[in-house]
């Protein structure tokens, strides 16, 4: 690694590719968007996210407790409660994936409307690039 | 589909789920971020962003094309020459996008240094949740 590194997500060997690969994930943003809100217990978590496995969220939650971008709190009530919450780091990503789930729930109407439009316009053919 | 819908990208059965899982998607998010840039030919984007291959390249491009977020324009020279440029809509998306990249860019040192200190401080084995 050079020692002023200049990091390009455009070169595949960079790793800012992998972090762009972990960060570009749809359960990563739902998760994080809400843990920008406040912290959330991990069955909170579950029951929140439609669609999202036990198994899933937790690999999900290591791998962002292990990026530095969630914390883990484990508190000795009985039973133990454990709580995520967002690290300063993960504060400082919460705001660019807010904005992504924003802009799907005020865009999807003008995708579908141009998903139709597609449709009725083109065969399933393939064509040139 | 209800008159005056209520999108929620955290209910499983919402188009926004489908919209946020295809544009939270690494190639998506490195194409969009060239495009909001300038039009590019099919070739450069191919050259440019390492790693992703002509078979990808032209799948996600027709998505994208589907979701009105891409334009394909075709110039009639010899040979034919395909630009791809965003439409308004791709517009609004590639601000957020860019942002995630920079992100990405910025962070990574913080991130690795993260990694090292989570594995320093974490067996293999699993913990409860």
């Amino acid at each position: 690694m050079p020692a002023a590194p200049s990091w390009n997500a455009y070169a595949s060997e960079c790793p800012t590719r992998m972090v762009l690969d972990r960060i570009a994930d749809k359960w990563t943003v739902l998760i994080l968007g809400l843990l920008g809100q406040q912290p959330w217990r991990f069955n909170a978590l579950l029951r929140k996210i439609e669609g999202l496995s036990q198994k899933v969220l937790s690999q999900t939650l290591k791998r962002l407790e292990r990026d530095g971008l969630v914390r883990r709190t484990v508190f000795p009530t009985a039973p133990v409660t454990v709580e995520y919450s967002l690290t300063p780091l993960g504060g400082t990503l919460a705001d660019s994936l807010a904005s992504l789930i924003r802009w799907a729930e005020e865009n999807i109407d003008a995708v579908l409307a141009a998903q139709h439009r597609f449709d009725g316009q083109h065969d399933a053919g393939d064509r040139p690039a």
